[in-house]
């Protein structure tokens, strides 16, 4: 039986950021041909299509992956961020309703980030297996 | 003149949440009387009336200061959270523009996290201010 203290350990944020980082990890230690993920068409873009070249393949979540690892590693929030037209628009969204409570706010962005990682943590790990799927090797 | 590196290290999150925990504790050790801050009206809330008891008053201001920076030592994400329902509605509001794509999600929450870290941390330290004019030191 789990003690209460054990459970909430689990949700963690440090712990949460370290899981993603050690799943990338052993990502890159694996795919050892990045290059054969080319042209794969992820599960996740089921209304995308294949033939389309802005259509994110197998390769392009690799990259992202990484990018956000070495984004998390660093824990720097760049101020030239290439997204940051798309968060001004978001946080313009939010301002009314999120303005005068800033603690709101921090549980808000505490919670996004802790579930973005558990994410993309999955999807590491997804994207691992679907490498040794590729090669013929037995995960 | 400062390095490139040094630049970017003021935006570590993690350097953000450390001067948000000073500050609190800052507070603290200043603040040894908290009730005198009771039914002292709060700057932020300009559209408050000070006679109605649901506007919140610097003393409130001090227990979520507080709370939120037991939060962030403790690195918890609380499933119970009473303010759950809110980010639930937020996130529904968030989900079409992000869904498909996790790395903005992930930017956004981390940018968002580091900005109202920086802003808890400005409000922690103006009320331990406003404490000391209260009991007539020069902070």
């Amino acid at each position: 039986m789990q003690s209460a203290e054990a459970k909430l350990s689990k949700n963690s944020l440090m712990l949460v950021l370290r899981q993603y980082n050690l799943a990338v990890r052993d990502m890159e230690q694996t795919i050892l041909l990045p290059s054969l993920l080319r042209d794969v068409p992820s599960d996740d873009e089921l209304d995308c299509d294949a033939a389309d070249e802005s259509c994110p393949d197998l390769y392009d979540n690799y990259l992202m992956l990484k990018a956000v690892r070495n984004t998390v590693e660093n824990s720097l929030v760049s101020t030239d961020d290439h997204k940051a037209k798309k968060h001004a628009a978001l946080n313009k969204t939010l301002e009314p309703l999120l303005d005068s409570d800033p603690e709101a706010l921090f549980r808000f962005h505490l919670r996004g980030l802790f579930s973005v990682m558990t994410d993309l943590t999955k999807k590491t790990q997804s994207l691992t297996g679907k490498y040794m799927d590729i090669i013929g090797e037995t995960s």
